[in-house]
């Protein structure tokens, strides 16, 4: 009767037609937020060399046994290129990350020492126990000579961008953004800013799939909004086929498919699927021009949103050369009964969050496509095969979306 | 001793010297991850009208103690202002987000149809049970008129920035984004594409603050590299003391204290407290010049990166508005034995994943602070209260500082 393909089919289908942009060298600050194309091996050690952890005086060790008084012989601070030679008994005032002079082997920090001047000589006494090779940080602890630090398909984050800066790379070598363009479609569909008939609403999905496109790295183009008709929605198509991905919101619903779907075919994009068994959002589909990826979203803002982020986002991500689409994951206990009682795997917007230590898993309670509250409302999803039935109490993995629901938000 | 405050201590001092940046209208779409500096209610319900959710057929549900076969009586599109009256035992075709018709109650699915022709008339046959009520969308199901969608200081995500769309907003008001300058100091810290000599390293500390003022909204600038004397330091201070935020790293260690001290005296920078009783990071400064708050936080790239996201954060995203800096967290089970036989509290680095049907906490090995790897490794930070010890097995809360791990990442 219907000719629907699993959740897991279509992703499958959209990851095998989805290409890797090219790429393209930017300047260390620019390389932000882009995933990285090469990977990142250590042109030396870290730290460099033998240095102090702390501000104190460098000492060695076996000295401590004959005294707890140390001459103060001489001072380096970091950056200094000097030759301090060892004497026994003798010690080096040394600042954070300085070298260490050889022979000396441990730090004993400034306040654990007091200064003191005798006989003209500036002197030191040391009032804490210490250990051997304290307060030194070795050389290459954190990452040697030839480590990979960072491989092909990362993310860059203000963390690894400051490991690119650690190594001295100025220019990095990114994935290319692939470019976006957004459709909406409707008669009823308005733009913001134009007055509201009855029956009409304001189109809300441009907004969302901007934002998506963003979050995960795209360059994100809104079009416009097509009309129900060959000529509006042939005219905005067309002028979308420029770019990587094109994305339509509430195109090809049940009742509209013969014309768009005439649309599709006058235009020449290949259908690879319409329709996939999964709640919300069966009426999706997926296409492909040259190298466009055409992407029919439902005109739910709910299912246009949940399908972006389970369809869309892993082509997005794909393009720019990751290759791992799992997002983070947090095993909870479910606080409601579920079940999913119609014919399609099923996505319930929840919310995970830390209740009296554990991990409690809330289910929204609209859960209907037409309710977008519940997408700001939630912060994670919960995967229910068609049929599954989960107890509150029992434990549940869910995916999070928004993690900075609590920390961000409010 | 030594005059430590406590962690918690330098939050309120931080908080309390922080005052929130002006507001500022922008366009919709420039309202994308900024905090909104106004309420939102809605300016009608949502749907604005009793809506069909689906392609198919309206009909009075009671007509089907009767008959399965209804007469096709005219069809109406989304958006279409179009009165049709009720007829008993007949149809109307609906498309999904039309209004349904007075005297229509229930909507039957396209697919659940079977449509022909009797007589010169569009029939159809009913196939499926269907319920009163079913794929009708009520109006103000999702939000009604008045309904606060968006309270004030909230971050505007792509699915914010969709509600506000619904809703016909085409300006909104948000907070103004702080302006941070980013000082790196210390004679052995090297810019990218200088050539290092004997003990010097590349700046990196600028990069990770650079992208952690990104990440929580404010607009920074990189102002270079100060030399450990007092003119270099008094050049670039000044320099920066024009922004919202000041951010020295490597600025004030133990030994540097005394000049650091005497230049941000002679500028007029009030020190509101030097060193925390935490670790990583317990040589960070804070201070206050006019509007602008200064800090001073460790060489350390470790120490910088995690009391940055410690007090910094906090400061930024109270600049724009934000009231509650809670991070999303995770209740797992630790991986290993950990205690804290430091005099300080302390965070160590932790990664939080799903393994076997647990959330569980594993411990990063490296947990010095001159160890970066511990920072892009890892995605979350474990508080230990100074003596703290916890087993291997143990339930441990943890904070989820970068939740794209294993999603973004790789």
């Amino acid at each position: 009767m219907e000719n629907l393909i699993s959740f897991e089919k279509a992703i499958e289908i959209v990851l095998k037609e989805t290409k890797i942009c090219g790429v393209e060298k930017v300047d260390i600050l620019k390389s932000l937020g882009r995933f990285i194309a090469e990977d990142i091996f250590s042109p030396f050690d870290m730290p460099p060399f033998k240095r102090s952890a702390m501000d104190g005086y460098a000492i060695k060790f076996d000295d401590l046994s004959n005294t707890k008084i140390f001459e103060i012989k001489d001072e380096i601070k970091a950056g200094e290129e000097k030759i301090v030679e060892y004497e026994k008994g003798k010690c080096v005032l040394i600042m954070t990350g300085a070298k260490i002079p050889e022979g000396f082997d441990t730090v004993i920090k400034f306040e654990d020492t007091e200064e003191f001047v005798e006989e003209g000589k500036r002197k030191i006494k040391i009032l804490k126990e210490i250990k051997k090779g304290e307060n030194i940080a070795e050389k290459g602890e954190d990452f040697k000579k030839g480590d990979l630090l960072i491989k092909k398909g990362t993310f860059i984050d203000s963390g690894y961008m400051a490991i690119i800066a650690y190594c001295g790379i100025k220019k990095v070598l990114v994935y290319k953004k692939p470019e976006v363009g957004i459709i909406a479609t409707g008669d009823e569909v308005k733009k913001i800013g134009e007055k509201l008939r009855e029956g009409e609403i304001y189109d809300c999905n441009s907004y969302s799939i901007y934002g998506l496109v963003l979050k995960y790295g795209g360059i994100p183009e809104i079009l416009g909004i097509a009309k129900d008709n060959k000529r509006s929605l042939k005219r905005y198509i067309e002028k979308g086929l420029e770019k990587d991905i094109l994305i339509l919101s509430g195109g090809v619903s049940e009742g509209k498919y013969d014309f768009v779907v005439d649309v599709f075919k006058e235009i020449g994009i290949e259908m690879k699927f319409w329709k996939v068994a999964v709640k919300p959002g069966k009426p999706t589909f997926f296409g492909k021009k040259g190298k466009t990826l055409i992407f029919g979203l439902p005109g739910y803002p709910v299912s246009t949103y949940i399908n972006f982020e389970n369809l869309v986002r892993p082509a997005i991500l794909k393009m720019q050369g990751k290759k791992n689409f799992d997002r983070f994951k947090v095993v909870g206990i479910l606080a409601s009964d579920v079940e999913n009682k119609g014919d399609r795997d099923e996505f319930l917007r929840i919310i995970v969050k830390v209740e009296n230590d554990e991990n409690i898993v809330i289910p929204f309670k609209k859960q209907k496509s037409g309710v977008f509250t519940s997408i700001v409302n939630t912060n994670g999803l919960l995967y229910l095969k068609k049929g599954q039935k989960i107890k509150k109490g029992e434990k549940v993995i869910v995916s999070v979306m928004r993690s900075d629901l609590v920390s961000i938000f409010t």
